[in-house]
């Protein structure tokens, strides 16, 4: 059993310490910094006592409706100074999978997108082509013909090798159609990330995972995952970032993404905050199969 | 490790002997009869040769989008003659479910329907209010609002005391919302059926177990399903039909619904056809779990 974790809010000298062995911070940011569209109280007052002390800051999100330039400007909206280069999210991670590790061989390496804008913007930065999407074409009702023109393939494009499956605002019975025939006539299947849900408003809706459980439920086959806790994430951001993971820290929400994240990827500390998705009785239940090193009520704690 | 099926096709002796066997022959639809809006040659012959031996045939479907009046049309068009009370449809089954065996006492036993028209037409013939279904008013994208008015409660009719998902050709995002709202709030949460796929053109679609599962996979709660292979929808045809399960064969494509649904419901026999979803290799396979006691090529082959 790991030991539990430090409690640091209010406790000023274990604070510092735990300020003073990090070089890095990578923070997750719905359920960290902010809830859905509402910022919480000393977030920015957190982050800049962390800089003021030298500390570089990396912003990783799941959030796959964004692409990273989309990100920098809700941050900034925010109050949160930010350049683009500190963002990693999982849009992002997955245009990297694509162009510089799965490297399909053209013509057949196509990408069918079910999912938001921002995919579509960091596949277009890496220079892959896509179909799918937000195309206004495929967001409408499925239609006795689409059965027909789906099942006898002249509906496809047969070059699509790949279908990348994120949070889709705008998901359909026609969209879950043709990802499904597409992997069922041999598509790699990806997905920028599993989260169930999604934190907003204070309460959950549904979050990436969703889109692409009825076709992993269908195929019986999983996607590969290019957000958190997938370690392809994390090889990517060390990759851009170049640091010594012993001086870099994740700090997060949820245990089986964040914190897992943090500890696959032998980072030399987690921190749990306690204004998103898990709560304290995770990790203290007997066996807890994810403890954080440390934890903090909400991240302005840091503040002291 | 159970014998391997009888094979019957080209067998006439087989054939008869088997035919003599049973009073009442249940039998699936889509894969079975036909595939989509095709019907399978010598099936019109094939239950008219059942039924002039005085054998009883039941239609019984795990298709929720159509009541059972709908799916008795279907019967007719295809050219199959049959009366709606020889059809039990899993909307129908479900329908009978909340207003005879769960009945929750109102006013909080509204049902939050995501579906089509046959569920409602079927929760309606059983007095059960509901809302959702094809409400023109959620076939639409979310709003911020919508994010907003969920989270608050306001958006949502605190009398739902269930939510039941089944096969949604409209399902979207504010859809699977609302539904995950309500259960997060406690409403008991019914599947129509939980087929992940919906065999159609010599293919296959997403079946009503695709709305069902993201879902499960946000609440990690498990639906009472009310269609194949959940015995509580055996029950409920015994109920209405009264016959000895020794001298009943339950007809299907499928090993994982339809023979499974026989086997533990304890019918005299059941009866495997090529026609849709199951190989042979299925039951074929070292340890396989579930094994037909008969099986034909095609239901066609029943004619000699």
């Amino acid at each position: 059993m790991p030991p539990l974790p430090k409690y640091l809010s209010g406790d000023q000298s274990a604070i510092d310490e735990f300020i003073n062995k990090f070089d890095i911070f990578l923070f997750d940011c719905d359920g960290v910094l902010w809830s859905g569209d509402h910022l919480f109280p000393g977030t920015v007052e957190a982050l800049e006592l962390l800089r003021s002390k030298g500390k570089k800051t990396v912003f990783v999100t799941n959030n796959s409706t964004k692409s990273r330039a989309d990100y920098q400007k809700k941050l900034t909206a925010m109050g949160i100074p930010s350049n683009v280069d500190e963002i990693f999210a999982s849009a992002y991670s997955s245009a990297i999978y694509i162009s510089r590790i799965m490297k399909l061989p053209a013509p057949k390496n196509k990408v069918f997108v079910i999912g938001e804008a921002g995919i579509e913007t960091e596949l277009k930065s890496e220079g892959i082509e896509f179909l799918g999407g937000t195309d206004p074409g495929l967001r409408r009702d499925i239609t006795p013909e689409d059965f027909k023109n789906i099942a006898d393939g002249s509906m496809l494009d047969e070059n699509v090798g790949i279908v990348l499956a994120g949070l889709d605002f705008h998901i359909n019975y026609l969209k879950l159609s043709l990802g499904y025939a597409y992997l069922a006539r041999g598509a790699k299947f990806l997905a920028t990330n599993l989260d169930s849900t999604l934190p907003s408003n204070h309460t959950f809706f549904p979050g990436a995972g969703s889109i692409s459980i009825p076709l992993i439920n269908m195929t019986k086959q999983q996607p590969i995952a290019l957000g958190k806790p997938s370690q392809a994430m994390m090889d990517a951001i060390e990759g851009k970032f170049q640091f010594d993971r012993k001086t870099a820290c994740m700090v997060g929400d949820r245990m089986d993404t964040d914190i897992k994240f943090g500890l696959e990827g032998k980072l030399g500390g987690t921190l749990a905050v306690l204004t998103g998705v898990s709560k304290k009785s995770e990790w203290e239940a007997e066996g807890a199969p994810i403890v954080p090193a440390y934890y903090v009520d909400k991240l302005s704690d840091l503040k002291g």
